[in-house]
């Protein structure tokens, strides 16, 4: 079950709506930029009961993502429209959990003209990872931990299309018989995973790598923070390491549509999961209502 | 003026043939993982006067990328084939000097059948790179040279379509009043261009920096080493640092489609061409027949 919706954009490449269709009709030529170097920047957000969860900090981090690239600025009305437009369709149609993913590319190479579309899929059912926990192998990212200061045309912490280093994580950790990956700076910082932000709990405390170390500014962490200080949690973004992850009480990988998945397993070596914060972290989760 | 063939693939997702058609028709799904993740893997091949360059160096570059990606092998008849096809109707129609790009994407999500389309397009005039030169900036790569023997999950050395980096790093060189870019590993070795291969010369030696630091194996590099070894120049694959760079008589970035571009300046501090050899050189590609 997939809906697409795709941006409209007149000659000067200004956004001027959207219009529905059918994920199965092909919308893209061979020259965009988009398929020929992953010039382009998404976001992927989560529809639970017809609502399209954290919509507003999936917008803002999609702007900051095409700033980083230097693409048109997105238009955010007309963005957010096309994602309810294509929300609205997969509930209709009775899906309930989806996820919903919003693309802007460079477009046709020489044309100045973006492409932009919205793509509605309903979810697979995340239980198992989210109640059993999920196996995690540390990778390399390769940069050091300052390159967003140094060297920002690495494009740490935009969210692009060129993903392909991210599924080679996945895929060893696969060869590695784990689930997911925690990627590490080459100077021995913990990151993010490859779809996903790194969360522990430190005792009452609840911390995450700091957002200057060239990762996303997770969507979901920020509202789990949210929900932890109303819960009485201390929350903190820090410089952490695997010695930290070693000793945490409790450890998550947090995305938008797989939600709160306790790590299990760390490169092989059991960690015990925290069942009952695991459960309320969902909760909140499930509950929010924007 | 474009051309393209399309890769046809059955269910089962074995090539079985290609169909040219026209560049402008929309052929990509939108949740085709080459625009979605940058997952694909390509080659861009020149066309002089009917004759495709280098065809078999980038057909096994090809299919070298794609083993790095787990992609499934492409069929080497049929992309040759489909490259041929493309060259042969973009010469008729007048080309005498194009590119040819071939790519090959994990195709639509779950499909388990790749996406493949060969694009030939007509070149601009590279006179003025070729004969007065380019202005270059040594950029950070952000990673230590030893990355493909430490962490091969970062692609390094694979043709992938994640080119998001290069391109903010060719944006990054125009912000600096230069026209290309050559990468420098974190430990200060240099490497590549964002689309193009180092070529010093070191007295009456041709050398570009060693294969296994991550880069790619240069197409145009080793035909142009094939030619100076007949013409008595020796040759080698060496670690080179910006010392090496600034100390060297002459310096070109080499590449499939614009050839061979001498480096007139290097962040700005100018550097003379040797205008003489690159003529040479440039005639030595010139001159290929296969």
């Amino acid at each position: 079950m997939s809906i697409v919706a795709i941006i409209e954009f007149d000659e000067a490449g200004v956004a001027t709506g959207s219009r529905l269709g059918d994920a199965a009709t092909p919308v893209l030529r061979v020259d965009d930029l988009g398929p020929t170097r992953g010039d382009g920047v998404f976001e992927t957000a989560s529809l639970v009961h017809g609502n399209v969860q954290a919509l507003e900090a999936h917008l803002a981090r999609f702007v900051q993502s095409a700033a980083m690239l230097e693409l048109p600025r997105p238009d955010v009305e007309i963005w957010r429209d096309a994602v309810r437009a294509v929300a609205a369709s997969l509930t209709s149609q009775g899906v309930t959990s989806g996820s919903i993913k919003f693309v802007l590319t460079r477009g046709v190479e020489g044309s100045g003209v973006p492409t932009g579309w919205v793509l509605g899929t309903a979810s697979p059912d995340f239980t198992r990872e989210r109640t059993d926990g999920i196996r995690v192998v540390l990778l390399d990212r390769g940069y050091r931990h300052d390159v967003p200061q140094t060297a920002p045309w690495l494009l740490a912490g935009a969210k692009t299309l060129s993903y392909a280093v991210n599924r080679a994580a996945q895929r060893e950790a696969a060869r590695r018989g784990a689930d997911d990956v925690l990627f590490v700076s080459s100077d021995g910082y913990l990151l993010e995973g490859p779809t996903s932000s790194l969360l522990l709990r430190l005792g009452s405390r609840l911390v995450t790598p700091r957002v200057d170390l060239g990762i996303l500014a997770g969507t979901t962490q920020a509202d789990l923070f949210t929900w932890a200080e109303s819960a009485g949690y201390a929350t903190g973004y820090e410089l952490l390491t695997p010695d930290d992850l070693e000793s945490a009480d409790a450890a998550w990988l947090v995305s938008s549509v797989r939600h709160v998945a306790p790590v299990r397993s760390v490169d092989g070596r059991h960690r015990a999961v925290d069942g009952e914060l695991t459960g309320r972290l969902n909760a909140a989760l499930d509950a929010r209502t924007s």
